[in-house]
């Protein structure tokens, strides 16, 4: 074996360990960029399918190949009747996100991808259908409800709401979702794509490597920072109450979940975005505790410690203001990021080396086999 | 964001990405250790039980230790009724590893991993009940058998033959199975345990880990090699006809599975002990073509490419006279990498820092936003 290099730092952290076209992430001036386009831009004037287009062709679709991509993705929600059965049978108290890595694990058996060729039909299969897996499992475990999983809401944002509630969203809420879908769709090599892509590098199907991805989102440290940050922002009455907790918090040393960046030093782009919208939701449902309160969080923080909120703090209120159950959160994080992990996904398959890297040992040397019998506790 | 260091070649070869007190694959003189052992001892003298203690809890375990693990597995291995139900609704034809892949995650639905203080517990109901997820599908699905998933068996490697034939295994056929259990069960930062260790580095469950690495031993650069020998040796009637066909393929430059390692560069550890078992057996079953055809091709390698088999080439023959179906091979690899992967988590759980490398951007420079109304195709 050739001499290992050993990296400065665990967690591969500053290692290049790829190439990637899709985005850019925390470099100087820009923020967050898809394909090029500001993040911030194109979640002010794009829907989300076009985004999701952007990222598997590299260019934004004309108006034809946006109406043709939706007549695509439209009658790919429903699902296999025995997917259905499957999550029937996963409990209420389960996490929903073990709900999600399931139901696409399932699909992988039911609507295998039998050649590399297919790899765009499967992702928009998974893209389409993502939300019937979330909504089928929530309201027939949590309201006995079999739901029709086909709606007429042309955005896959709509279309959700409507699966979730049961009736149409208003404009405003189908606004916000498609935003927030935008704001989370991509992000380079984080944890849970560079699992995609170690997975995708030995070849293997595309639902394996989407399984894997959210197997990794639905880790603490990952996914989950916007439900966290729901479950704080909760516990205060009063922005008041909110600062003194705060400041409790920090003294403690307690986590504060949604604030600061592994990436991005001084903000995160996409909290400006969610940050106007919920404030805009808060309005309009006559809220005058959550908001304040995410403010008065918000505010503690940079006074006291120079942290920023990223992406997931004010989705925390914007989502709840939707009418959106906390554990739903993450899931829809899935909805979203699956156009960025099947776009790594094609990359990896462009370009491939199977990534298997070294590891330092620090185990005992070598040692002679001790027969069963001889041992001694 | 500090500067990216670039690495050279693809795929992090040669990167140390962490530390391991596991094993060691390729040292000079030392070939494949687990916990400082000689994995060629360790198949000699051990039962794979044992050797699943050992990789767990860093020893050997006494007799009474050894016993207690064995109490401890023997009543994990019956499946709850609603994951039977699951495996019923995946077809025949599905890939072997996507009902793995399933089945572990529909587990983790059932009997979520709540604290890490569980994952020798949930570590154990995995390896103890894998053999049934695999058998239960497949004798469902392709003899449309319910099989009862507990067995007398005291070892997981009978007990898994029994479980696939219907029948008690005979005693070579226990030795054997025990000593692929062993030899499959560890191997350093190969790209299924890289994919569990950052799975792992989020905080994410056991569950999602080993989800994940099933997804990418999945791929045909990793898991799969027994498979694909197998189908090989299978296409020729004589030692003869095999000879001239590996020279074929040779010139044709068709790619030859179960030959070379990305590690090993002289042999693999693993290749003199199966090859040996696998004589046996062809002598047990009279065979006079399989056993003699892998030979042939195994010498005609070395002479033209100085290519020697690896773990997996004598492992496809002996695996096909104990009378397995082809299709489970991959599989049976899970059932016995189980061990090498959680340990690994538990590894990575107890010096963490969250997987997350860089990226090399090759993509298009910041560019405006242009509305759908003004592209053009």
């Amino acid at each position: 074996m050739a001499e290992a290099k050993v990296l400065s730092g665990a967690g591969l952290r500053g290692q290049v360990a790829g190439q990637t076209a899709l985005s850019t992430v925390g470099k100087e001036g820009a923020g967050l960029t898809y394909r090029g386009y500001d993040v911030r831009e194109l979640a002010e004037h794009a829907q989300f399918e076009e985004v999701a287009y952007l990222l598997f062709q590299g260019e934004l679709p004309t108006r034809e190949q946006l109406n043709d991509y939706l007549n695509r993705l439209m009658p790919l929600r429903d699902l296999p009747q025995s997917l259905k059965e499957v999550l029937e049978r996963i409990p209420a108290q389960a996490h929903p996100m073990d709900v999600m890595r399931t139901g696409v694990s399932m699909l992988g058996n039911l609507e295998p991808e039998r050649s590399f060729e297919q790899q765009q039909a499967v992702s928009d299969r998974l893209l389409a259908a993502l939300p019937a897996i979330m909504c089928y499992w929530y309201r027939f475990s949590h309201q006995g409800v079999r739901i029709n999983c086909m709606t007429d809401e042309p955005s896959i944002a709509g279309h959700f709401l409507k699966l979730l509630h049961g009736k149409a969203p208003n404009e405003l809420h189908r606004k916000v979702m498609n935003v927030s879908l935008i704001l989370y769709a991509e992000h380079e090599f984080n944890a849970s794509t560079f699992t995609a892509r170690v997975c995708a590098s030995t070849l293997s199907d595309m639902y394996s490597c989407i399984t894997g991805a959210i197997g990794s989102l639905r880790g603490p440290l990952h996914g989950g920072a916007n439900e966290a940050a729901m479950e704080m922002i909760q516990r205060f009455k009063s922005p008041q109450e909110a600062i003194e907790g705060t400041l409790g918090m920090l003294e403690r040393k307690d986590k504060i979940m949604g604030f600061g960046h592994a990436v991005y030093k001084d903000s995160d782009p996409r909290n400006e975005v969610i940050k106007i919208w919920s404030k805009k939701l808060s309005q309009e449902v006559g809220d005058t505790v959550l908001f304040p309160v995410s403010e008065a969080i918000d505010h503690t923080m940079w006074e006291q410690k120079k942290l920023f909120p990223n992406a997931d703090f004010y989705h925390a209120s914007a989502y709840h203001f939707m009418g959106i159950p906390t554990k739903l959160f993450t899931p829809i994080f899935v909805c979203s990021r699956v156009t960025g992990w099947a776009s790594h996904v094609f990359e990896q398959r462009v370009n491939n080396r199977i990534i298997r890297p070294s590891a330092e040992y620090t185990g005992v040397e070598q040692r002679p086999y001790v027969p069963l019998e001889q041992r001694s506790a």
